[in-house]
């Protein structure tokens, strides 16, 4: 313990490679170490041996802690519309999404069903959708672009990832079913406006409480044989979730909605701090150096907070304001800062994901390198 | 904790019906019990946040006690060699079976793969293969009876599930892939005869020690690519493994291993006592009410225990003696057991599969419902 603790503490040599290509939410890791013991899960050896949680639940691997805690937080939040819908635990979201496209495309189509999104959309989507070539489903790219009257799948990412904007479907067709991914709609990074009531909404513990290595997520979904066919995804791909990941989640979830409910220590005031000053200190310096420029974010009310509030997105969504051609990703590489560039999320090369939720040391680290291009490019008269 | 632990022992209703379909491994449940808290496992909030466990390591999301706990079973058990091959974790053994078909086959080829196994085979390869109607893989049934001089990936389940025989290859082509499930292979099952030394053998968490409800399996991979490739699937379908899970499993592991190094509660001994126990008592009832017979099972010298021993597989496999038609599956429903057909495996409905691995009082209710049915055959005149 004492040697995991040191090894968070341990200071980067300064002249480390920096790893913000994706998005390891390692910056809550103080938050949790200040919570202590009422956050630490404790499971005993003869516990949740089963392949079971609750067979009386369409989801039979769904455990019945976890199902009371998201229920509980949403309330609390009032992010998302929980009743009427059916709550699909998965091995994080990236499991969920593929079982809903399991679950939404039909086996006795002759064709896959085509999948799209509106530009810029996460790279991972594409990948995950084509990689084992199913006969299901398949990538299709732009859905602004998307011109087909074949049914299809349009995927609503919202806040956007990568460029932190509220969204809604942009094809207006018919046939057309909808995947909301809603990892980041939490007040830590977004304003929350309304409580989201899609047919099939998807969050992710990852992103909400930092999580990332529990890989759980769930699925609030409207309609019962959608849900049961994701379940039976989940159940062929892996035969459920881990039981001590959804038991820890649940833990965590309700340390959350127990700060929520308090004066200090509230997880989502601590989160929205922590990003605003952020975003504020990656704008001054961005601001200097004149080599970027940054997205812009609406004031609007938060229901959560009661009052107005901006956008500090998981994310920061850079344009290159130099020569239009210019590989961005390849020139943070060689300072030593990895990055993600647009052309994965199908823009191009002057665009890049700069991950925001890595540990304060290496954000430090981050704006240091970009404080010390722009006076670089100050000295060559650039 | 009180509440569980007594749902664990509150007595079953005699007229329940008893699952025995599923091959859900609760009979360890005592044993964990008795050794209280050397298997707890304790995680603080702020542990674990990231999805990296060991970067420097092949499979990025494999934590590092897990490995050496892994390691140092297999080298007491001398079931498999470690040595020479890459250890990749999976969400259960289900999603590394599925990974291997993903690492063994080309992107490039026009026809999906072949996949077969020798009948009768584990039910689930055909639906887990084919679910997703991959243009990578398809399932291609009993590999006795396939004849293409195509490519093809052969499972070989040995000890065979349903079965419980020692299996080898039986298609002798070339061009052809083995994946070995081993998933049985533990003394508590089997003779150990010698170390397997395959190219790829799989393991899962749920049938060493009885906690499917982690999910937790890992494959022993002799070729890097492969073993890289099956780590990509796993990156796509889940992002990693939950580490909460393999931390809890890396302590289970240790505690299996700590005990095989002392005289009195040893798992394997404690686990082959009771297989011992229930086979000798099912083959009693069997015997007795002549409606099925059961397969024999060589002794062998197990390697393990350093004595001749006898297979004692976690499912019976029982064969009606009666006519030739009969649905076995239904005929056992309308005494309240539900098991798996023979039409499952490949065979016909005379053959069913019965776990052997259920809470005591669970088997104790079969061997009765077995008793009463040859009771009853006889009062009839059967």
């Amino acid at each position: 313990l004492q040697e995991k603790q040191n090894s968070m503490t341990k200071k980067l040599p300064s002249d480390s490679v920096i790893n913000l290509d994706h998005g390891d939410p390692k910056m809550f890791e103080p938050y949790w170490q200040k919570m202590g013991d009422k956050c630490t899960v404790v499971i005993s050896g003869w516990q949740s041996l089963s392949y079971f949680s609750d067979i009386t639940n369409l989801c039979w691997f769904l455990e019945p802690e976890l199902v009371e805690e998201i229920r509980r937080l949403h309330h609390l939040v009032a992010n998302a519309e929980i009743e009427g819908h059916y709550i699909v635990v998965g091995t994080g979201s990236t499991q969920l999404f593929q079982a809903a496209l399991y679950a939404l495309s039909s086996p006795d189509s002759a064709e896959p069903i085509n999948v799209v999104s509106a530009v810029p959309y996460y790279s991972s989507y594409q990948a995950v959708t084509d990689f084992l070539r199913s006969g299901l489903y398949r990538w299709a790219g732009d859905a602004y672009k998307y011109k087909g009257d074949q049914p299809y799948i349009e995927l609503v990412t919202s806040p956007n990832n990568p460029d932190g904007f509220i969204r809604e479907a942009v094809i207006n067709g018919s046939g057309g079913k909808l995947i909301h991914d809603l990892a980041y709609y939490w007040p830590h990074y977004t304003p929350i406006t309304t409580p989201a009531d899609h047919d099939l909404m998807l969050f992710t513990v990852s992103k909400c409480t930092g999580h990332a290595g529990s890989r759980i997520g769930w699925a609030l979904v409207k309609d019962k044989e959608v849900a049961k066919k994701m379940t039976k995804f989940i159940e062929l791909n892996t035969i459920g979730v881990s039981k001590d990941s959804q038991l820890r989640a649940a833990k965590i979830l309700k340390a959350v909605s127990d700060s929520c409910r308090q004066d200090y220590d509230n997880f989502f005031d601590y989160g929205r701090g922590l990003m605003a000053k952020r975003w504020e200190r990656l704008r001054s310096v961005i601001g200097r150096n004149g080599l970027f420029s940054l997205p812009e974010y609406p004031m609007e009310f938060c229901n959560f907070f009661g009052e107005l509030t901006e956008a500090h997105p998981a994310f920061a969504w850079l344009k290159s304001e130099e020569e239009e051609s210019k590989d961005t990703e390849s020139f943070l590489r060689a300072h030593k800062i990895l990055t993600r560039s647009g052309k994965h999320f199908g823009v191009d090369t002057t665009y890049l994901r700069i991950s925001m939720l890595d540990r304060e040391e290496t954000f430090d680290l981050l704006l240091q390198r970009l404080s010390n291009m722009s006076s670089k490019g100050r000295e060559n008269g650039a």
